[in-house]
């Protein structure tokens, strides 16, 4: 961090404009154009932004990108202070005030930038550059960071969980207070889930954090997530895998939920990640950087020592979701395929059609294990009730009890790769191990549902 | 409806215990038991509960089922009103003031009873049976009823709504005020959306209607949903498809969604169905057996010459959910069994790895439609977004707008029954029929989820 060039990252004509008017990176400009004013403070630009455009931190905290194309103003309304860039933060890391966080970046839109030339979204920001978005963050701990992937988190998979979880043990033992990991949105649920299994007897929380709209945007989150889930790695009295994204669309708070109990819910909000069968864990306050526990049931920080780590999954796992007529041959396929578990998205309680009983029976005798969920996800699955569940418990279902399916997916990975005894295997499929499953489901969290006034 | 005999399905001894206190059908009685106290009102036993069951109707409107074995006591508190159950409705049913409704049976939790023997429910209901525990729906509706199937949901298949549609379309046709069809809930939302593709313009409601507990059972919802849903029919000033079932876990109104836009999402709660991407269109008001319309934004009852059917669906269409590391061989396996449409339900905006693209290129040179939908169910598909995404459109993935992937995956066996032609099938999958489609995604509608006070 800390500017060198003055104008890190702006040249040609747009430079020469900057200097002229007396504006370095910090300094407080104001722009008219078209009719429009801009004001706020004078970000660097990384190289994928396009040449003429000029990076504003707006006082509501969000970058914008203007492009400096045609008639414009540009005034200088304060110098830069240099002091929020630099000589605080820096001061206190050298005192050792304060707590030690780890960044990775494994990609996702929070390390992307638009290519402004084409449109296209790249997760081609390192950590670093992420970082420029939050030079307050080191007013908040000393922030060492890595990129080890550039990956939209689409195209993630359990090998990954492995580096991943290869590479947070590796950070965790070298003593920090927490770690961060930047990841893409779409699956970041899964690999939190991944990483809660992978490293149990956490000494340091693991907070996955994104963003739905790229860093370099206007209208970025990366920024206020970023800082709550700094102050979560910094602060947080649990040992846990969690989500800290923002808890509504407005900028008031982060949401802290537990990672095995949390699923990407809308494709655009802001406040994507919702706590289902559970609540979050924490949130943090925006306006007081607190961090406040919504609830004293988590798991505490251990000692280095107690530290497990498992990376290993098992990739010939299927989750498959159940619907009117479902194939049976889709579940024949798998067999044939040699895969080691299906986890099954089933309707209501753990349903399925009659018709594929037999090659669930099929699959569970070739040592294939089979794991029943509900695609309805809140709630809890219940075989005892009706007559088709009760078949199912008796080819050698495991009911997958209220996790969700995505969940039950990935602790199945994981537990195939720990042992392939069928006994061992049930039995760790319905333990709890790390809060995945409730004792007890509470019938009271549901969201509240607009019905009218 | 009416009982000739006035102790309808009690025998043996607490037959003759009923009539030596003078208790009939309707009668209300008090019993005491093991320090207990259940007053309310005798309601018929039907053959499947136990002989020493005595069934009442309690003042918060539930059915218990008592059983009477062992020492107990048992009062006669007030003689039935015969009113009550037969004379009024009958009467006003006569001289043609009443609104006629249609009720199907299907089957599902709603038609089913507890054997007491074995514990197991089972789907032995018809439809007057179910009557009999809402004798007051004759005060609201000439009830005609009719058991089509007798099946639990997990078995229903596009064959089943084929046949349904057929049986509503000739019902309508008769002149109706509205249907009702009672169903299971685990794939009810699945139903809904095929009969609101297959009977188009409709002239009266249709009414999906079904309980999380069954029929016999103390805590049945039956009763108040099927209240809530011969309501809808009767009076409903909209020509749609809906679902009725509680609002809330108690008993205060009946939430009546729209079917393309509804889910089951939650195993066991009585208000498990919700609209996503949508509101409510009405609800009913169980005190004042009002129904109140939530939005004006409703296809309106048209003239029966109107109506549109074509209950055809093609059934070699499949519903894939994407997860990390999904094998494309899946794919290819689709493609090789001949399936003529893929629902993928990706992640994100509408997302899949990148080593599942040449299977869906395969597909789609191969004719088959392939559509994109968001295992978020929030929100809406937006493939311009990211590389992913470009490149899924440049492949000829349709967008999924912000259809459920359930309701994509009825559209599309559906519109592939209409037509094979790749241009018309994008055309129809991307326009809106029955308001499947929102035309601007309201980014609001979004539940409230817990996060401390």
């Amino acid at each position: 961090m800390g500017y060198e060039d003055p104008l890190k990252g702006y040249s040609g004509k747009l430079r020469e404009i900057l200097k002229s008017i007396g504006a370095s990176i910090g300094a407080r400009i104001r722009i008219r154009k078209d009719g429009e004013v801009y004001e706020g403070i004078l970000m660097p630009r990384h190289g994928f932004a396009g040449k003429q455009i000029l990076v504003l931190k707006l006082d509501n905290g969000y970058n914008i990108g203007i492009r400096t194309v045609g008639k414009m103003e540009i005034d200088l309304v304060a110098k830069a202070r240099e002091i929020k860039f630099e000589a605080i933060p820096s001061a206190r890391q050298r005192i050792g005030e304060l707590p030690r966080v780890f960044i990775l970046g494994t990609g996702g839109t929070i390390a992307s930038r638009v290519e402004y030339e084409t449109g296209a979204v790249k997760p081609a920001m390192s950590v670093d550059e992420i970082l420029d978005i939050v030079p307050e963050l080191l007013d908040i701990a000393v922030i060492e960071s890595e990129t080890i992937l550039s990956i939209f988190s689409e195209d993630m998979t359990s090998k990954y969980w492995e580096i991943i979880a290869e590479e947070v043990a590796k950070v965790i033992e070298s003593g920090v207070n927490g770690v961060v990991i930047a990841h893409g949105t779409d699956t970041m649920a899964y690999t939190a889930a991944a990483l809660a299994f992978a490293i149990q007897n956490l000494p340091a929380p693991i907070v996955l954090v994104g963003a739905q709209r790229s860093s370099d945007r206007p209208s970025t989150d990366a920024a206020y997530n970023l800082k709550g889930a700094v102050i979560t790695a910094a602060k947080a009295p649990f040992g846990e895998v969690v989500i800290a994204m923002h808890g509504m669309s407005s900028d008031e708070y982060i949401a802290v939920h537990r990672g095995v109990k949390t699923r990407k819910m809308h494709t655009s909000r802001r406040d994507t990640f919702q706590s289902i069968n559970d609540i979050p864990i924490a949130k943090v306050d925006l306006r007081t950087n607190k961090l406040k526990l919504l609830s004293n049931r988590y798991l505490p920080r251990r000692n280095l020592e107690e530290m497990r780590v498992r990376p290993k999954f098992e990739p010939k796992v299927a989750l498959v979701k159940v619907y009117p007529g479902i194939d049976p041959e889709i579940i024949d396929f798998l067999v044939d395929k040699k895969y080691k578990g299906i986890v099954l998205e089933g309707t209501g309680l753990g349903h399925i059609r009659a018709e594929a009983l037999p090659a669930i029976r099929r699959a569970i005798e070739e040592g294939i294990i089979v794991v029943m969920t509900s695609q309805c996800l809140f709630g809890r699955i219940n075989m005892n009730v009706y007559a088709r569940g009760r078949d199912l418990l008796a080819l050698g279902v495991i009911p997958g009890e209220d996790m969700l399916p995505e969940t039950a997916f990935v602790k199945l990975s994981w537990v195939l790769a720990q042992t392939q005894n069928p006994d061992e295997v049930r039995k760790l499929m319905t333990t709890n191990m790390v809060y995945e499953i409730n004792p007890v489901h509470r019938y009271e969290l549901f969201p509240r549902w607009y019905h009218g006034e």
